[in-house]
């Protein structure tokens, strides 16, 4: 089932196709770059279908720019899902919602179009990495103030010392692999 | 096959889709939104599996920043191919290659990892879009810069009047809709 004699379950196979970039974006830190995933067709498959099980009645898959698109467009068609972009701020033509949220320095505003989602659609938020939550919070948050519910927040990565469940505490939250 | 009711080809149903947007992002630009395509979970899976067909034999799927995730990644996945970010500059953790190209005003560039092809990979590029043809002309050159082959570019929606086949002479190049 897994590419290149990996053995044993999803998270295994994470941990096996990501790779360790140090001193990206800045010195000190060392980067979990997920393109040698993406890039093993076998691994990609495996991963998709694993963030996607689970979840068959879902209205909407959100997606959240730009890595996340990656992940959340391939589960929203395996569901037979709707996908819906959950963009940087200015880069959806339509009347969009806003939501902002902190960063380590200064604040990101993301945005949604109003008609994305419809009172009672049950969602599914995709994205690659859980840190701080910030997003997924934001993210969250849009969805409800369209009248929608967030049926799940599907990761590939957890960084559990940043602790993002922690705002996200009424929200079901799945990561393939916890780091 | 179709959702809501439309007919006929898929340059039908996208056609039925994509709503313009007046005077974004600037005054005087009809913006061609694919967002009501994408929220449609039949429509959008039919355009995926029409983006996907006749290329059977892909070793990775090229996918451009950022609206082309979106659709590049359910096309790997479709095919059991690899997917490969084509990112915007300072984007991507590892060592790239970078080509610059024109726009109406000024200059872009797009970058991917050195490592993502390999000599003698067949690659399907992949984007929402044709207009003037540079991103796709730029995609090209960088997968031939690694020794790989392009099998073809596709994409939803061709700008006919902007003539980017032009700068395309030996490629194949299909879309779902020409206007």
């Amino acid at each position: 089932m897994y590419p290149d004699g990996v053995a044993g379950d999803l998270g295994e196979l994470v941990k096996a196709k990501i790779r360790d970039v140090p001193d990206y974006p800045q010195p000190g830190i060392i980067f979990k770059d997920i393109t040698p995933l993406l890039g093993d067709g076998a691994a990609f498959s495996a991963v998709v279908a694993g963030l996607a099980v689970g979840h068959p009645d879902v209205d909407k898959v959100a997606g959240i720019e730009a890595r996340g698109f990656i992940l959340a467009a391939p589960v929203a068609c395996t569901l037979g899902a709707g996908f819906v972009p959950v963009r940087k701020k200015g880069k959806l033509p339509a009347a969009t919602y806003s939501e902002d949220y902190q960063l380590e320095y200064g604040t990101a505003t993301i945005e949604v179009h109003q008609d994305a989602f419809a009172p009672g659609h049950r969602v599914l938020s995709v994205d690659d990495v859980l840190a701080s939550g910030g997003t997924a919070c934001a993210t969250a948050n849009l969805v409800q103030r369209a009248g929608a519910q967030v049926a799940g927040i599907v990761v590939l990565l957890e960084l559990s010392f940043l602790d993002g469940r922690s705002r996200l505490p009424d929200l079901p939250v799945e990561s393939l692999l916890v780091v």
